[in-house]
């Protein structure tokens, strides 16, 4: 069994990890850590857990009872947290939040694991990495949008087809702007309504840029990451509009990349399903999509339209599992060398 | 033109009486005060409202340009509002909160304004007290779940049918919960959530029980006002389960009434039409009911079903127009004797 | 492995049926018929299922290759499938429609099955039939509405607390309507809607009067099956108050009970924990409830609030699998001596 | 008074038209036609209208007795009925359906009535058609992507600064798809789904065509119908993908042009401010827009963001109102000559 504690257990990404880890046939969770909730059950935080578990949440890190940690702070507060305490070396590290998912120049392709960078977090799209997250101690797990962006793209990516100016429109649940209440997650407000935000300028853009570049074979455009470089830079951008949809799980994102010149249809589609042959989550569906096929599932289900040179892809995830605590624990379970698939056979919520 | 005056016009309640207002052929809004917000437009706040008006909001409060001023304030406010501000006696008050919707033991029945009283607020709700609205200058608007509730069993009431305890379910929407984000209204949580609440005990039971106690023939049962008297007291009680809806506006309503013996549908339908053949906005219904017939509009609609000495009532209003402002400006119609009608023909949003 | 037969598998419940068995740890589906997909792929048609199985519809019934087989038909269909096919004895039935789920005059009290019959079909609800579940070759699966009912009712049932009229309201999803489109399940009337439908002639009423009478001590009033017997006979009714919700999945319930006198609270409460000790999948929450809690669970949570004679249960369930195919899983584990939980330990939705 | 005819007056925009004309101070609806529901109240279909009229459902049509009729069919009924029944000259069409918007080669510029063409319709686009409507007998009324799209656009096109593809996402509300019942609209599947159709091939593409060619400078490139000319066609695209949205009412659109080289923002925003000073409802906003700004009015509201060379446009509107019947109405009140908004001064939902 592998022994895990959590950190920042009380909140939604806390919960679902929990939720998770119960029903994982390797798993045992070892101490779910939360300074406010330290003594109450887990239940009366996550209270649809009453009849499943008597865990409760602690205010103490027993590093030497676990072997792995997974970090579902808020961004910004695990670099903060690993400074200020002294995790030992043996106990993994799956971060969810966005501190250690850029490597600055160092491209880690698979089976390289990176020697020398500013940090040594395997960036954890197991689709392209899965060699070195198996070899790694720690992980930086992908945002939800950028996991469903770069899905859809990685394909393409590889083949060395984006060539040009990428429009990438991106709807999201509610539950991707977390627990605390604010104006746009008040129900009176998004109740059937649709917003845009972060105009092409969502922090994802980050990580998305840096694995289309990592894929990118010698000779096609660099993609500009047009948050640090604005956009003048040569090369080609993403222009990635983020949406505010009204319900609670799920991003669904349409990529249009327009090609050089005209590709049959099936050529492309053959490269999408070759890609993903060996992907144990991410499956080329023949037909047109809709969310829920992938609601409350850890799959990434990907779809593409040809149009002369434009190519439509459709990706989708549930934000919460293949975009955030469901790609976790799968890199978990790669890290430690068990099924990928190992406690994440969902039942899709499918209604 | 009547001229107004709204205090805490940034709220909920502030933001759909300017909506309201703007549109009604005999009112002008001569200052919507909102200190946090004096200086801004109110499309600024209320956003919708771009291009229909460039009214800005004002710390000030002129009271001798307005007739009657409303008070959006939330529950409590308006009382002290009143101790700390010299109001005219010629302007005319509409408080939309609970603060003086309570008589103590004075009944006001219609025709008869009170004379003698810990206050002179003439409860609002025109199926009832028409005569005493329109003489009165202080006027009490009801509360949201006490007029949908109300209008179910005022004929019920008035023809001392009352003799049993009430079985009242009601589901309110979002807004009824008002503009300040929290757990209850956070979309993660509502969105395809159900939930009750001040089960047995909501406020709006005292005003429920002032009016049924008000309209009851002698020798019926006193219904018992349990948040005051407990559940031992002697009478009826009216057992009334609060239920959080996942939509943002309107009420449904159950009320379930035991008779001493049956009596024919018939009879108990030719009740209802009779009481409501001159309301202005509540309408029998020969069919059965769906929330949304009346979300968007001032109406409440009634419909009844007997089942041997079972009568169901099923009663509905959007909680922000009939249950809040709707009522409201038509109070206010009465009290300057225009058309009751004023302002308030309103298109349904039906969808 | 158990091996299933799966008939009526296209429509809902027949979806959701395989999305559990695929995860079952201790069944193999045999076959999922269904006339008019033959071939198809059963992802085609349960799209959400695409990765996970490559099996497919057929129109054949190979009845020597299973222990079990569910029929999904809609009701009235499953006694007309037996009368016109031969199933082998050794061949368990799970019936999910209504045909089998009253037994006229026989109770089947927990640990007798019933020898002498019209059918011989076990009521199968675990929380009191589980003795006679697991000797039975024949079970019919309750009603969604008639399950969370129950659930509510049944510590009180069996303490003969049941002595007066029990005031039922319950909303459920749009699913518990099935899969053909029509008018009250048009997203364009659904959506932010709310209504009544079979107001107190609800047909799971007989289900629910055969348990409570089943239940209740000598000298306790009989509950009146007032579909049979109308409003005048003698004894108590469950006055019952469908609402159709604008959600998809979930039943959520209250239950007024009036006992003869006052009962303090933590008497009530101890009761619910008492009855509900050894069961799988029932809890009792001290909190209050919201429907979330269940949502793509195999759980029934209930609650209780006491208030002078008046105890007010809160019941809940996924109307899909603890009130339709979940139980009938639950009741195939207690058929076939298997772990009662096994392939329903789901992680609920939660959002 | 305006004598109005309506013609499909039980379906979804032919109750929305009612509900319209009902308050709109100078219109007398003279009959309502649909040969099903003849002799029913028409608050027995639309039934939120209980109270508001008395007015029955016909099957006949005294053209003699109305100045105008309104065809609320479905696409390709408009042509056939003209066909089949003699209108007389001095009866005005307001046509809902896509059957006379095209004109072929004739462009219909402000100000100048087309003088000979297979037909005499004008597209209904107050915002560029005003003076052509004004004149016209017979009035092809705008589809509502259409609308919505062409709004965020025409300001650039009348500029010249559509010189390469445009990338259009626009999200639809269920009531888009009208009132038969099907799988896409069924409310266990569409309730917290997202999904994508039509993609690239929306037949409105035909008529955002028209208009942005009609506008277009010379010199500047053509833009291809590629419904009719393919992807390989000279000339720039409209690569239009329309969603499908889990709320009822509404469209939400942006649309990505790509400049010849970057504009500054402000230059931009005031083409917008500009071509928009005179319309009646449509209307430039400053800040970003949510959807329900615009639900249950007739407006249109259009933001912009600039990103280099990149413009984002945001346009939203009423799919039932500004996308159909509200445009309808103010095209009637257009060609009779009175105010423009007259009528349509509607309540927002808001909420």
């Amino acid at each position: 069994m592998i022994k895990v504690g959590i950190l920042g257990a009380a909140g939604y990404t806390g919960g679902e990890l929990i939720r998770l880890l119960l029903n994982h046939p390797e798993v045992e969770i070892v101490f779910a850590n939360s300074e406010s909730n330290a003594g109450n059950k887990v239940y009366e935080v996550h209270e649809g857990l009453i009849g499943d578990t008597e865990l409760e949440f602690t205010s103490d890190m027993p590093w030497d009872k676990v072997d792995v940690v997974f970090f579902c702070f808020g961004h910004g507060k695990s670099e903060a947290f690993i400074k200020e305490h002294s995790i030992p070396a043996n106990v993994k590290i799956v971060d969810l939040a966005q501190d250690f998912r850029i490597k600055g120049t160092e491209a880690y392709v698979d089976g390289a694991v990176p020697t020398s960078s500013s940090h040594d977090y395997v960036y954890g799209l197991p689709e392209i990495h899965r060699d070195a997250i198996a070899q790694c101690s720690h992980l930086a797990n992908p945002g939800c949008f950028a996991t469903c962006i770069q899905e859809g793209l990685l394909p393409l990516a590889k083949a060395g087809l984006l060539t040009h100016d990428i429009a990438v429109n991106a709807i999201t649940g509610s539950t991707g702007a977390g627990q605390k209440p604010g104006a746009t997650t008040h129900f009176s407000w998004r109740n059937n309504n649709f917003s845009v935000y972060k105009l092409f300028c969502h922090q994802h853009l980050h990580e998305i840029c840096q694995t289309l570049n990592e894929l990118r074979p010698d000779g096609t455009p660099t993609v500009v990451d047009t948050l640090n470089e604005g956009f003048s830079a040569d090369g080609i951008t993403v222009d990635f509009i983020p949406y505010r949809g009204d319900f609670a799980r799920g991003i669904f994102c349409t990529e249009v990349v327009t090609l050089d010149k005209a590709v049959a249809a099936d050529d492309i589609v053959a490269l999408y399903k070759d890609f993903f042959r060996t992907a144990a989550f991410t499956h080329y569906c023949d037909k047109a999509l809709d969310l829920k096929q992938v609601v409350n599932t850890n799959k990434c289900l990907v779809h593409v339209d040809v149009f002369g040179r434009k190519v439509v892809v459709t990706s989708m995830i549930d934000n919460l599992l293949k975009g955030a605590v469901g790609q976790a624990v799968q890199n978990m379970n790669i890290m430690f060398g068990i099924d990928e698939k190992a406690g994440l056979s969902l039942k899709a919520a499918a209604f």
